[in-house]
């Protein structure tokens, strides 16, 4: 069997050391690690590439190439590249399989240059499909590549959504847990600190996706990923919370079943489902005993407590920029939040106002035509919540939440 | 598009009813019904031949074939069959689809002539896989044929089961009710009446499967057949109490995944899955709302207080003859428990003890070579279970569950 030519884009993240860690436990010859990147993190990314015998590596930080070039001094074997041209290279190189898994718009590029090979392309980077999924379904339909979610709801309905029988789906469900705020009042939550904020239930996360989770803006973007992604309206992808974090996904059939993929909170059955498919490998997870988990509880999600759900809806109906728009918007008001300058729920009022004010605003780009356009809206909703924030900051009694 | 040849086999059943109103539901030119059978109820039969333009019907029942004639009298197009013989050659008819619904060992026969065909065969009888499972797995692969299990649990294995990937599976699992005796002492389970099991909980059957859920032996004949129908060893398919009856199965891959079929608890979905396979076609079924249904709990089963499940893994365990006899024998004491002679729990006690006996019987068939030692090994076990009872009846002091 010829080994299966891989690489992993974000090596040094958790998703990048996973795919790596279950790359090391497959039987010898089943892989080969074709090229790593990494942002700065020389260290992990020479340790890695010389444990798996990569061919190359790259570094996105000039900074951290000097210190990459002497943590592999003695291995002449590995190439190197330095600098963010030399990750979208790597990303270019022939693979059969990549892992795209950089975090936030660092990834679009190389995640568009692995895409461009027309492989299959295993994607943990939500910004992709949120800021430009029209553009980059067109591009993967284009250069036949077929995309595989790492994302452990989509990759779940990914599991059991059968791509021949698409009209008989009815809809799709993405889980949620419902995060740390899950039943409290709305009254609390305005009241609700950076630690509670991120102190999530089931998984462990940065901090950027836990607060996203508490705000439920995670299941936002989520929904917006899994329209481009299955191709659906957002009105047949539903949300359920579901506290335990044990069903991740569901595929709703015309006939009354429900096919659903179940798994303990663990990424390593995603990132294993990915790098296996279509075939299965096995993955050091633990078991799942439902008959010892004794019970799983669903409840729709309170749009009231956690706007971020409808803003993302909307923001998908409506097209165009309007998902990068709040994506960039979102990733301030998160920062703003955990730097103690806004509250809870301001994260959610901040994105509603920011697409509110994308629309007169001349600086912004009218719609999304390219993926450069991502970029310059990006920076355009970032620069409106920054002042929108600022406003406020400056102005307390504006506070929506206030009100 | 060339209509599905059908035929079904047990038509004015439930199942058979069930089959031909989705029949009816599907756009006409979908399916072509070449032959339809009953056991005894002519008015039916007539009444579904002449609204599905059948071109054949067959009635097991000689009496039974007076009134058919002359209810299909206004109709000389459709052929008619009379006679046990007449419903296996319905059986054998060409077909491309066949739904296998007769109850109990009468099915054997015509299940058998339809498997024979290579068609798919849709199949809701059970004795043709607890009692002759090794003949009748061997004859489906010789013939080419495709089994597609309508009962529930087993549908839903079906459904994400994934045959090309059969060394990546854990294990499956069947969920169970329960039934009405799940939270019930052992102690108050022996002084259970007629009509405390006949209370399912969930589903609406007839009185012998209903017993048998509240024994749980419906399960253990469940075990027994997933283990010839998915060739796993008995140790690779659990069970699981799942009161609800919302999950019916799932598949457990070496990734960490567990795949799953939820539906309402409705026959036609496992019906119209098998009915439109490998398609999927719409069904009539109330859509499933998990945030409705709120709570989903699961547990182990108690084999203390439901041996049945232990036997049966016995029973396939032993091979040959044993899950055979302890069919008939199961047969035997749910009847005389339904007639009130023995007490719900000496149906296990009756099972266990005559599939004891069987070993040392001289009337009992060595083992199961080909499909008319089935009918001869079920005789023979009828006849052990009868004579237990009868002794016990006479005897009180003997029954098991008084010590």
């Amino acid at each position: 069997m010829t080994p299966r030519r891989v690489s992993i884009l974000g090596a040094t993240g958790s998703v990048g050391l996973a795919t790596l860690d279950l790359i090391g436990r497959a039987e010898p010859g089943t892989y080969e690690v074709v090229a790593l990147t990494a942002r700065s993190n020389a260290e992990e990314l020479a340790r890695q590439a010389v444990r798996h015998k990569a061919a190359h590596v790259a570094i996105a930080d000039p900074q951290a190439g000097i210190a990459l070039k002497q943590a592999l001094s003695d291995h002449p074997e590995i190439t190197i590249g330095i600098g963010e041209p030399a990750v979208v290279e790597a990303a270019a190189m022939p693979a059969d399989w990549t892992m795209a898994a950089i975090v936030g718009a660092a990834g679009l590029r190389p995640t568009l240059a692995a895409l461009q090979q027309g492989r299959a392309l295993a994607f943990a980077n939500k910004e992709c499909l949120v800021c430009a999924g029209s553009l980059f379904m067109t591009e993967a339909a284009r250069c036949g590549a077929t995309l595989l979610p790492v994302d452990s709801e989509h990759n779940a309905v990914f599991q059991v959504f059968d791509g021949a029988q698409r009209s008989a789906i009815r809809s799709i469900t993405l889980t949620a847990s419902g995060g740390p705020f899950r039943t409290w009042s709305r009254e609390r939550m305005m009241q609700a600190s950076r630690a509670d904020a991120l102190a999530h239930p089931t998984w462990d996360m940065g901090a950027k996706i836990t607060i996203d989770s508490a705000s439920m803006m995670n299941k936002g973007l989520e929904i917006i990923e899994a329209c481009w992604l299955f191709d659906l309206p957002p009105e047949q992808v539903d949300v359920v919370v579901h506290p335990q974090s044990i069903v991740h996904g569901m595929v709703e059939y015309a006939d009354g079943s429900l096919l659903a993929q179940l798994g303990s909170p663990d990424m390593r059955t995603p990132i294993a489902s990915a790098l296996a498919w279509p075939e299965r490998m096995a993955a050091p997870v633990e078991r799942l005993r439902l008959a010892e988990i004794a019970r799983l509880d669903f409840e729709a999600p309170d749009l009231e407590r956690f706007p971020a759900i409808r803003l993302a809806r909307e923001a998908i109906k409506a097209g165009g920029i309007a998902p990068a728009v709040l994506n960039a918007a979102n990733e301030i008001a998160v920062e703003s939040f955990l730097a103690d300058r806004i509250r809870f729920l301001d994260i959610a009022a901040c994105v509603e106002e920011v697409l509110s004010r994308s629309h007169g605003d001349a600086d912004m780009p009218r719609s999304l035509s390219a993926f450069d356009d991502v970029y310059a809206i990006d920076a355009r909703a970032r620069q409106l919540a920054r002042d929108l924030i600022a406003d406020r900051i400056s102005d307390p009694q504006s506070r929506t939440t206030s009100s």
